[in-house]
């Protein structure tokens, strides 16, 4: 078998075999196939996209590029959650907590930010001593212990989606549908889930900006993980606003804490409950999602949420204080305003360019190599549909530096649209997909 | 500028302005655009095509990417031409000394064979001492005492064809009509010629094996020379069965010098006196087309293209005593006929499979790498339209080995089609494309 007669069959636009499919992974993952035949071979799934076949034979062979992991000896479904990320989109926090006390299993293994999008990691780090960067052999301890654990990629793990998705950062390839889902399916059926709730996004700060995009790539990934004999649900999730209020490391921590004690902005506390309940359903914990939801609000409500939160900061390295004292989290040194231009009612917020703005005061990165500064971000004072005065505060920045504090504050000037009369709302969770196999 | 931005314009379809296009020539004859990104632009390509600016700019680029030869200070227009390459076309080596001894120079660099199709330098090197790896200031010197050179690819021309080139040939991106032009045009340019005429070849041993396909990629050739301000016409002809009547390096050159004698196979003399027609007319040596031929025809006639000849082999340090004694040229061990199963007409020949069987017995390349038997071939002893006896040979195997022999001899079989009945016969010459302008 040869590469070039595969890159030319997709070329050409014809389906390849699963044969042909496993050549190409396990010559990514082993690098027994040059990274030029990997581009142009990516360039042409791109623009020929894969059929249903294809697109389950490349994410079965990048799970079995390497480890998969095996936990069926610890008690309880595993169960994980998978979001396409967002700005202020932090639900892993409190999910993770929520579900393990609920009595299931929730082996995460997350990523970190990059442009306007944040990354759990990020966020776990800015938490003194947390540790992401467990062994496997680690991982599998904290999860025994407190029923979640959250690290970062490990060597083990779908080598091949790690080859592949570096030549795709660097190759513009990464907008494809069969690509995305074969990524994040392979990466999360190898922590040896038996559920998986995905949390599709969509609106201005999403990969997927229109609505029909982000409900193809959630069947892609429902029918991939179905297919792979894992009970999957997708849930399209409005990303037109920051999720809750806060955006930035630390200032996100403080929030998930807020939700875990029970308080916490509205939009945040429904997405984690949700998310959390379909967890628990498709864990087999409770009966219906309602249950799931009772069961999550009532892990908040008794505080067991909060003590499976200390437990994994504690076995994770982490300062477990902050969960009661979040002054303890890193802050910034200085804090100021941005205003309303004019009266009226928020009718849209440029989520991507707050996300940015994040990123300029060192909150995020540019580029894969830079560090973070865990105390910067933004208080959202003024969501979509709130009334607003002229000179009202409607977003509060924590800075460090002034280096681009300016830049900053211009773009989130511009991010806010003011206009007159409150304008219709829409629902957060706008559709499930999937959900028609658990009735 | 970062070549991930312009992988990523060309796969959305956008036009990439000259900027862009030269940032990746460059980026690929200096190296500083890695192989993965080049390969990802080149299937964005595939993809999307080329606007005819783009191509004019890519053309431009690559063409400069390297030496432009000037040979401005030699009396007499520099001509060439370009042959996109089939079974048993040999007719550089009839053309350059037709052409070279009419008053016109011929700077010719070429390349060598794979697969079914042959290649100049092969052919030449069939000739006892002939040397095709000579210095740019030794292609001068040859150039200006006998009027034409026939040398191989030389570093210092289009580097960034060599590059792309290579990385094509491994990632499925040949077939793109626009990278085919550029590839051609750059190599072409870059010699300091005033005119080329191109023998686009359409049919069954032709890369192209539709005439539309042939029409398209002629029409691009001839805008692209044109714009670049240089005189272009492209023939259109048939590949539907070998040019002349062998195939194989040795036994080529021995059909070149028939011709150059005034004998050979009527198809062969045909399309020599075309192309060297056409050359003396858009290289000003003569008034018309017609003109043309007829200085081609007197240059064979009068002896002169064949002393020439005699001198580029003698200058290129090669045994000019095979012009007029053939035998001098290596030979094979051994010959075998193959025969017809039925008596008729020949309706059609599998062309490439002509080339295929060449290549097994080791007269032509399967990897770029292989050594090729300049003694082994074939002769064509039937051609289409010609009637033929059950048990009648219809072609001549010279073989030194029989590793492949009976492969070989089962493939030529095959490629021999006999019917009831004359065929009709199709022109050999089916268009002129760039002609209008001519006029």
């Amino acid at each position: 078998m040869r590469a070039v007669d595969i890159i030319r069959k997709k070329r050409d636009g014809a389906e390849m075999s699963r044969e042909e499919i496993e050549f190409i992974a396990l010559g990514a993952a082993r690098g027994t196939i040059p990274d030029y035949q990997l581009a142009a071979w990516l360039m042409a799934v791109v623009w020929r996209g894969m059929a249903p076949a294809e697109l389950a034979a490349l994410t079965d062979a990048m799970v079995h590029s390497g480890e998969v992991l095996d936990f069926s000896p610890l008690a309880g479904a595993k169960v994980d959650k998978h979001s396409t990320g967002g700005v202020g989109d932090k639900t892993s926090l409190v999910i993770a907590p929520v579900v393990a006390s609920g009595g299931l299993r929730v082996p995460m293994i997350s990523g970190r930010g990059l442009g306007h999008t944040g990354g759990t990691l990020d966020k776990l780090e800015a938490i003194p001593g947390f540790n992401v960067n467990l062994s496997l052999g680690e991982f599998r301890s904290v999860l025994e212990k407190c029923g979640c654990a959250l690290i970062g990629p490990t060597p083990e793990i779908a080598p091949a989606d790690k080859r592949l998705y570096a030549l795709r950062d660097v190759t513009a390839t990464i907008e494809s549908p069969p690509l995305i889902c074969a990524s994040i399916m392979s990466k999360k059926l190898a922590e040896g889930i038996d559920a998986l709730v995905l949390d599709v996004k969509t609106g201005n700060g999403a990969f997927m900006k229109q609505e029909h995009e982000a409900e193809e790539l959630a069947r892609l990934l429902v029918e991939t993980g179905t297919r792979m004999g894992k009970k999957t649900v997708a849930l399209i999730t409005g990303m037109d606003e920051p999720l809750g209020r806060k955006v930035g490391n630390a200032l996100e921590v403080e929030e998930c804490i807020e939700v875990l004690h029970g308080a916490g902005p509205a939009d945040l506390r429904e997405l984690c409950e949700e998310l959390s309940a379909w967890m628990f359903a498709l864990g087999g914990r409770t009966k219906s999602v309602g249950a799931g939801r009772d069961l999550a609000r009532e892990m908040i409500a008794t505080g067991r949420a909060r003590d499976t939160f200390r437990q994994i900061i504690r076995l994770q390295g982490g300062d477990a204080g902050v969960v009661d004292d979040p002054t303890r989290l890193p802050r910034a040194k200085r804090k100021t305003s941005v205003t309303a231009k004019r009266a009226g009612f928020v009718h849209a917020v440029h989520c991507e360019s707050i996300g940015m703005a994040s990123m300029m005061l060192g909150g995020g990165r540019e580029k894969k190599e830079d560090a973070v500064d865990p105390a910067v971000g933004l208080e959202i004072e003024k969501k979509i549909g709130d009334a607003v005065q002229m000179g009202e505060a409607i977003c509060i920045v924590h800075y460090n530096s002034e280096a681009r504090l300016a830049e900053a504050i211009a773009l989130l000037e511009r991010s806010f649209e003011i206009g007159s009369g409150a304008p219709r709302t829409v629902p957060l969770v706008r559709e499930i997909i999937g959900a028609e196999k658990m009735h």
